[in-house]
C-alpha cells in the first residue's frame, strides 16, 4: 500500500470515551426532561466522541461533489446517458441568478451558507478549465467492471489519495462537517457490487433502480453484478482489492475524504448509497472510521438499508431521497448542528435555576 | 364570536392550485431524475401552494412560544411541578454566554439565525418585566378541567386574538415560516383531551407520558381526561367551545398564531402534540387552515400519530423528540427552505443543456 494512504489510515483514532461520558451526563442535566430530544440526544454524544469534546462546535460544513465515469455503462445499467456526467459538472459550475450551481445540492447549499467544491476525478470527457472545478481527473473513467478490474490498485490509490488532499485543502478553510457527494451515470451499479461482495450478500439483494431504470433494464443490471462478482477479481479480506475490482474513481475519491475527516477528528455526513458503499470500504480498512460517520436519511435505494445495518447506523430521516451529490446530507446538516448546539449553549436545570422532576 | 375573531378566520384562502400545478411541473423539468427528491418535491408543491406562488421564497423563521399554566396540575397529572413554567419562561429570557435564551429552543434556533419569541399568555406567576417577554397574560393559569370548564369563552378568544396579534407583528418584521411553540406544565392532558373530544376516540388512546410521568400517574391521568370529557360540557361541532372548555391559554394563543399566518399566506411548521391539538381547533374552524400546515416530526407523545392521519399530514422525520417548545419545528425548518430552494434555484435540463433520459 501506498505508505501515504497507510499513515492516513493509520491515523484514524477511535472515539473518545470521556467526551462522550461527559456529554451523556450533560444532556442528563440540561433544561429538559431526560430523553425529550430523541435522537438528537444520542446524535449529540456520538458528536462529542467524534470532535473528542463535551461541547463540540461543528461550523463549517463542505460538500465536496466528485464526478466519475463509469466503464460498465456500455452495458446499458442506467437510464440516463453517460453524456450527463459532463453536463452536470458544467450545472454545479453554473452561474445561475440565485449564485454559482444550478444543481439540487447548490440550491441546498446555500440555504446553509454551506460551501459546494466540485471535483472531476474520473469524468470520461475533456472538461474546459473552471476556476471553481478541481481538475483532479485519475482517467477517463472506469473499465468495464463486468468484464475485468474497474480499476488498477494504482488508479484507486491516486483517487483516494486525491480525495483526501482535497478534503485537507478543506479544512484547513475551517470545514470540519464534511458531505462527500457524487455524479457519476452508472455509479450504483458499482456501489452495489461493492456492498454485495463486502456483505457477503447476493446482487439481486442490494441492487436497486438508481435514477430509475425500468424493469427489465433492472434484470440487466443484476446479471451484470452478478457477472462482475463471479469473475472472482477480489477478496473481501483485502477492501483496496474489491475497491479497485468493483468500485469507482468516485467512489475512491470519497473514501479519501472521509479517512482524511476522520484522521483530523472532523465528522462526515454519510448521503446515499453510493457514498455508503465507499464507507463500506472504508471501515473495512479501519474500524474506528465508523465513529466519525453520520448517515442523513435513508435513500429510497435498495441496499442503502443493508449498508447502514452493516454499518450499525441509524439514519436521521426517511425522506426518500436517492439523488446524490450530497443533497441529503446538506438537508442532514442542521440536525447535527442544532444537536451540538443543545449540548454546548443550553443551560442546565442548576444554572437556569428551574426546579426538576420532584 | 368576537367579530375580530371572525375575519380572520374568514380571511383564510385555499391552497392555490394554479401555482401547485406551475410547480409540480417545474419539479418535473429540474435537473435530476423525476422524483429523485422524494419527500421533498411534495414539500416543495404544498409551499407553493401556500405561499401563492410556484418559486416559494420562505426566509423568515420565527419561533413564537408561548407560555401558560393549567389548573388540572391540581390533580397530579405531571412529572413536574408547575414552578417550571415560569422558571423556564425565565430560562427562554436569560442571557447566556452563547446569546439571550438558555432553552433548547434557543440553541437550535440560533444555529439557523431564527428569532425566538416569548409570550406569557397564562403563567400562574407574576413575571417580572423583561425587554423580550411579551406581557400577554389573559390570566394566571386555566380552571381545573375535570371539574369545569377550563376557560370562559371570552378568555379563549382574547388568548387567539393576542397569538394573532403577535403573528402579525412577527409577520411586518419579516417572518413567514412560524413555528408555535409552548411551555407549560401539565399542557399534555389538555391537548389530549382536546385530541380525543375532537376525534372522537377514548382518552387512552391519545394520552401519552408527557415529560415522562410514571404508569401511575398515567393511569390517573386517563381518569381525569375522561372525568374532564364525561363532564358534556362541550361539542365538537363548536371547535371554539370545546377549546374553552378542554383546552389552555398558551393552546388557544398558538391556534391565533396558525390563523393570522395563514390568512397571511404564510406557513406554520407544527411541532408536536401540544401545537397539534390547537392546529385540530383550527381545522375544525376553518378546513383552509390545513394547506398552511407543515408538520415536523411525529413526536413520541402517543396521540400525535392520529392527530396528523386526521389532518392528513405526513412528518418530515421520526426523531422521538417530545419537548415542546416548538423545537422540533425549527428542526424542520431547513427541509422547507431547501425544498423551496431546489423549486427557486435549480435550473431545469433545458437551461442546464443536460441530456434527459432517453
Amino acid at each position: 500500500m501506498n505508505p501515504e494512504l497507510h499513515r492516513l489510515i493509520q491515523s484514524i483514532q477511535p472515539a473518545d470515551e470521556d467526551a462522550m461520558r461527559a456529554a451523556r451526563a450533560r444532556q442528563g442535566q440540561l433544561t429538559k426532561p431526560p430523553g425529550a430530544l430523541g435522537a438528537l440526544e444520542d446524535l449529540s454524544v456520538r458528536l462529542a466522541g467524534a470532535f473528542g469534546t463535551p461541547t463540540p462546535h461543528p461550523q463549517g460544513v463542505t460538500v465536496i461533489v466528485a464526478a466519475g465515469d463509469h466503464g460498465v455503462v456500455s452495458e446499458g445499467v442506467s437510464a440516463f446517458p453517460p453524456e450527463v456526467t459532463p453536463a452536470m459538472v458544467a450545472n454545479f459550475l453554473a452561474d445561475t441568478p440565485a449564485g454559482p450551481g444550478g444543481a439540487a445540492v447548490n440550491a441546498l447549499a446555500r440555504t446553509l451558507g454551506a460551501q459546494v467544491l466540485v471535483a472531476d476525478v474520473g469524468v470520461n470527457a475533456d472538461l474546459p478549465a473552471h476556476p471553481r472545478l478541481h481538475a483532479l481527473k485519475i482517467r477517463r473513467g472506469t473499465r468495464n467492471l463486468r468484464a475485468e478490474a474497474a480499476m488498477t490498485r494504482e488508479e484507486t490509490e491516486a483517487a483516494i489519495l486525491a480525495g483526501a488532499r482535497l478534503a485537507a485543502q478543506a479544512m484547513e478553510g475551517g470545514a470540519d462537517v464534511l458531505i462527500p457527494g457524487e455524479m457519476g451515470i452508472g455509479n450504483t451499479t458499482p456501489a452495489a457490487a461493492l456492498t454485495a461482495r463486502l456483505l457477503n450478500v447476493p446482487a439481486r439483494a442490494v441492487t436497486g433502480r438508481g435514477t430509475g431504470v425500468t424493469d427489465d433494464t433492472l434484470e440487466r443490471k443484476v446479471r451484470v453484478i452478478e457477472a462482475a462478482l463471479a469473475r472472482g477479481g477480489s477478496d473481501p479480506a483485502d477492501p483496496l482489492g474489491v475497491l479497485a475490482d468493483l468500485g469507482g474513481l468516485e467512489i475512491a475519491f470519497m473514501l479519501g475524504v472521509m479517512l482524511q475527516a476522520a484522521g483530523a477528528r472532523c465528522v462526515i455526513i454519510l448521503d446515499g448509497f453510493v457514498e455508503g458503499s465507499a464507507a463500506l470500504v472504508g471501515v473495512a480498512l479501519q474500524p474506528h472510521l465508523r465513529a466519525y460517520l453520520f448517515p442523513a436519511g435513508e435513500c429510497a435505494e435498495v441496499g442503502h438499508a443493508a449498508q447502514l445495518a452493516h454499518l450499525g447506523l441509524t439514519p436521521m430521516f426517511h425522506l426518500g431521497l436517492r439523488l446524490g451529490e450530497g443533497t441529503g446530507g446538506v438537508l442532514a446538516a442542521p440536525l447535527l448542528l442544532g444537536a451540538a448546539a443543545t449540548l454546548r449553549e443550553m443551560q442546565t436545570f442548576a444554572e437556569a435555576g428551574v426546579p426538576g422532576a420532584p
